[in-house]
């Protein structure tokens, strides 16, 4: 695969970057908040000494940097923009984990659990600013002024719409009157705000003309929203092994994901048993999961995932990647789709 | 005064500003995100409904207009960074009444207390976003792009320094250990960085050579650590109905302000009695003051703030600051502390 190949230098080069917005080059650490923000990236333990914890994909920021190569630019220019998008990954991880009370994250104890919630709460805002200092950088790597001023505000917009996002989340685990189209609103700030950031900074570092970096934008946020869908029907009707959850727990947890809420709104039966808690687990999976097969919610969520998918893929089409970049983005948004051609 | 005449129009101005910012233009708000940010800045009660709670003095962003005119520049044009930095300065209260358990603030209660901590969390961070999004609007008020490029990456700067000054000053609270110089980086974290921002940016967006607004900045940082010191004094040997809060408590909570920790390293008997909660208080806060007046703790903080105090003035000389701006800034810095002349 190109996009492998394509990658690693990329990859490389993020987390260099990364390690040096974070002052991550001295030992110990030059502060206790520097320390903590490089305990959660996984550079160093519990304890604050030298670590090497597995990062996760990285596809954000990889997507930066190939739509930057794809739409003619030099990659290593948006490098800056890659890691403001991870690290502003990064602190919402943060945060997230303290608003949700989650205990650990890829096998390591979260960063309030260690440090306790207040210092927690200041680390993620610590990495948030950080976030953008290396955005700042773009300037280092001589991006004209214009572009990096555009590319602020854009981003700056993106994080007050994730933050929607993840308002609407929390508020929706304690209401039962969910809609289809507040959910899509709901994933579009978890979810596809960021990814639509990631191709659109790709390309305006690329250069490209404002029609360009639209339809990179809109391929980014159509992306999202697909692989959010798909990732709803895997929760229900997925192959254990393939998701490496048991697919049954988004319903014995009473999520509300996009097939649940077309079932809610077409299945009375459904709506009327969805949130009795007094139905045994055992009974209940079952039941609900025939209930949704009967109302035809996954091939409605089929078919939505299905229009996603085509927008992303005509707005990639349109945007006109070239080369190598070009195909590995073709490459990185089959593999999210788990389509083969 | 001149101060009271010439900050009222950028007063009004900052406050419209930022309501459009936060999009308080509309009822009920747009989202329960924008009802939360509204609500804190008191514009809202916590029904959500209209309100027009105090504001307090708001003087970081009217430094900074004054500055922006005092160095010849058109005050108007510096709206956005001063509505993106009072918008910190509450996006960090949001999170610091959270991180400091504080249920009331300015006799209102405190976002999580009405919300819960996970989405007081996120409503912070909005914040923190939506501040960002007001210094991108330089833009629209056609400051260049230069230097909005220079203002972003000097205010993200000053961010991450100050969730650096925080957690310093969170960890400090439960060591017994802390010495001056740590201290003093700390206020210098905590109050000094965003003030000494204030001052500069007004002095980027007039357009100032690098020498001034490296004055200002000077001017700023020391104003806020002569600030902080003479309160670090008010908090000792203050009056108790100019101060609004009992002059003892700084002592009877083991706070460690400056003359404390002079008198720490000073005076072997109050280094031994000091974190003995055995004490009781009636006893205990007469004979802190009776060592630290013994050791020259009053004499040592008062020399360091007068030194402080006469950097800002200097470096606002040097500034050479002109008009009813330059006059206003002379009679803000007198004011804020305590001087005659």
């Amino acid at each position: 695969m190109v996009y492998s190949k394509i990658t690693k230098p990329m990859q490389a080069a993020l987390v260099a970057d990364m390690k040096e917005v974070l002052q991550a080059g001295t030992h110990p650490p030059i502060d206790q908040l520097h320390g903590m923000m490089q305990y959660h990236m996984g550079w160093l333990d519990k304890n604050l000494e030298p670590d090497n914890a597995p990062a996760g994909k990285q596809i954000r920021p990889l997507l930066t940097m190939l739509c930057a190569q794809a739409a003619g630019g030099d990659w290593t220019q948006a490098i800056p923009a890659a890691s403001a998008i991870e690290l502003t990954h990064n602190f919402s991880l943060i945060h997230d984990d303290i608003e949700d009370d989650s205990p650990t994250r890829r096998g390591r104890d979260t960063l309030w659990t260690i440090f306790g919630i207040p210092l927690a709460i200041n680390a993620g805002d610590g990495m948030f600013a950080a976030a953008r200092v290396a955005l700042g950088r773009l300037e280092d790597r001589g991006v004209p002024a214009e572009t990096i001023v555009r590319a602020f505000r854009r981003f700056d917009d993106t994080c007050l719409k994730l933050t929607q996002g993840q308002d609407l989340d929390m508020s929706f685990e304690t209401r039962q009157d969910v809609n289809v189209d507040e959910y899509v609103r709901m994933i579009t700030g978890k979810t596809s705000v960021l990814l639509s950031l990631c191709a659109e900074l790709g390309a305006l570092i690329g250069q490209q003309s404002a029609d360009t970096v639209q339809n990179y934008h809109q391929f980014g946020l159509n992306l999202g929203l697909a692989f959010q869908v798909l990732d709803d029907i895997l929760g229900i009707w997925g192959d254990e092994e393939t998701i490496g959850k048991s697919a049954t727990t988004d319903i014995s947890t009473r999520k509300k994901t996009l097939p649940i809420l077309f079932g809610l709104e077409n299945s009375p039966k459904l709506a009327n048993i969805y949130f009795d808690t007094s139905i045994p687990e055992a009974e209940f999976v079952p039941e609900v999961v025939g209930l949704l097969d009967g109302c035809g919610a996954q091939e409605y969520a089929q078919k939505r995932a299905a229009d996603y998918s085509d927008l992303a893929l005509s707005h990639l089409e349109a945007a006109g990647g070239a080369g190598e970049a070009g195909q590995a983005l073709h490459e990185l948004t089959h593999m999210l789709l788990g389509r083969k051609s």
